[in-house]
């Protein structure tokens, strides 16, 4: 007869936060760092978590999770995708850990996507930790450009039918993808039925909602439709987070086909249909900030 | 000429932490501890914040901030107000902080609410720290009852138009309003056009996404219609919070009287009808959760 012998796991105290404002922080035990390393434009970390399994961090601000990358991909990718399904011809800026181009990629209807990201490194570290996401890297449909979408976008005419933003905050690398510049050239750059959407902050803590202010006053300037929708997204600030819908004249619930989308049998975790018309409908506080421009005291 | 002395305002390195799960922490920077005391049920705790302003924890656990309590007593009172126009006699159990009454006491058409809130101290507190949610804690149309809301409820038959449950998590005080005996005898307590509203947990930390998915269970064996709908607050677990609406048949969109709610002129600043139809259209992760009651490990 054998000898159990007992093990206890151990549970290590180890844990990463981030600060949502100066006042609040958010904090995720960590069973390991799995990589750490300073790149040309900012600072990777892989972390291996209890909760959310594998973690990217940016500059310290946590990029995706695991657990609840689904959500954040979904809602940037199926929302346009299911108003306009004659999409061709598709740019992504940023997004280097794959999982726009992953969720893009099951549209067989899609012939090109020009993937444009600055940082090389986030693409490797993304490809060795997390395999889930970046299964569609090599897709032949796919180009990567390892260059600044700011300028890349500026020598683009009315060739994409969809360009998504799925860039970092507005401060370090990301900063430029929140100028009037740079929708300018996306304006340019979308056919006459093309769609922009971006990943818009959040309107709770007063940082984020000032940065989406700007971010809609600026879109707003230049498209005739510019529209705001909702997330649930848990690891990200206040966990409600925004994107926005742009166009030249598509709107995004009126010319939503339904029962087209729900006829190409994508089975996804977070997005359907139903919910596609209700994540447009904003709390009556963020409204009025979108429409004033003006970051609220909400407290009673 | 008078010395200008600068003086700087030191901002004390004190945090509130809740654990979200094992492996999530949300901590909250506090400037004072302004009460704390071990009530016959639970323990109270208020304190002053620089984010949220002032903040109630029970047992530990946030209840509501100044900064988004209006988001949880918009949710739990306006969309039922909307659906069924003509409620009169409401029943409240736990709500003792005074915000759900406050909405309540909006409408003019209610004639009569009966408060069950197990524990007098919380009422106390929140009427010396939280003037502006308690500011109808003595309209002449409510009745406190001090006393558990599983007893109260157990003797009514078909009294009232509107039952929240306004409860806190599903252990400690609150234990008893998650179960299968206390949803019959709301049911019976009900007219037959009556609503029952309750805080519904969330569905995506597992021990909360285990009583959501309980809740919904034993509230669906007891009434015809059973609808969950959702909220961003950003100080619950995930900031994705969720709502139980059920009655004998009136259904939450269909009857929604969009007109009739906007004639009111009631001001919020989170709900609006087009929300409310938004609300209910859930992620399709949680609505699987939801129809098969199993607690999904959504991670890719």
């Amino acid at each position: 007869m054998r000898l159990q012998i007992e093990r206890t796991v151990i549970q290590m105290d180890l844990w990463f936060t981030e600060n949502h404002s100066d006042s609040v922080r958010f904090s995720i035990r960590v069973d390991k760092q799995l990589y750490s390393e300073q790149s040309e434009y900012q600072r990777i970390d892989v972390f291996q978590s209890l909760e959310f399994g594998r973690l990217l961090a940016l500059d310290g601000y946590v990029m995706i999770t695991q657990k609840d990358e689904f959500i954040y991909h979904d809602m940037i990718v199926h929302v346009p995708m299911a108003v306009k399904k004659d999409i061709k011809n598709v740019l992504v800026i940023g997004a280097g850990d794959g999982g726009t181009v992953r969720e893009l990629c099951r549209y067989s209807t899609i012939e090109h996507i020009d993937l444009v990201e600055i940082d090389k490194k986030v693409v490797e570290v993304c490809e060795e930790y997390f395999p889930e996401m970046t299964v569609s890297m090599h897709d032949p449909r796919l180009d990567i450009h390892f260059t600044d979408g700011l300028r890349f976008v500026r020598r683009k005419q009315g060739e994409y039918d969809l360009i998504i933003v799925d860039s970092t905050d507005p401060f370090g690398p990301g900063e430029g993808l929140f100028t009037p510049e740079f929708y300018g050239n996306c304006y340019n750059a979308l056919t006459d039925t093309g769609v922009l959407v971006n990943q818009h902050e959040s309107p709770f803590y007063v940082n984020d909602a000032k940065a989406m202010c700007r971010a809609h006053e600026r879109i707003k300037s230049v498209f005739p439709v510019c529209a705001v929708y909702q997330a649930h997204i848990p690891t990200y600030a206040s966990g409600h987070w925004l994107f926005g819908f742009a166009s030249k004249g598509l709107d995004p619930i009126k010319d939503l086909d339904e029962q087209h989308w729900n006829s190409l049998g994508i089975k996804t975790r977070y997005y359907n249909t139903e919910l596609h018309k209700g994540c447009f409908a904003l709390p009556s506080y963020v409204k009025e900030m979108l429409e004033t421009g003006e970051v609220l005291d909400v407290r009673s």
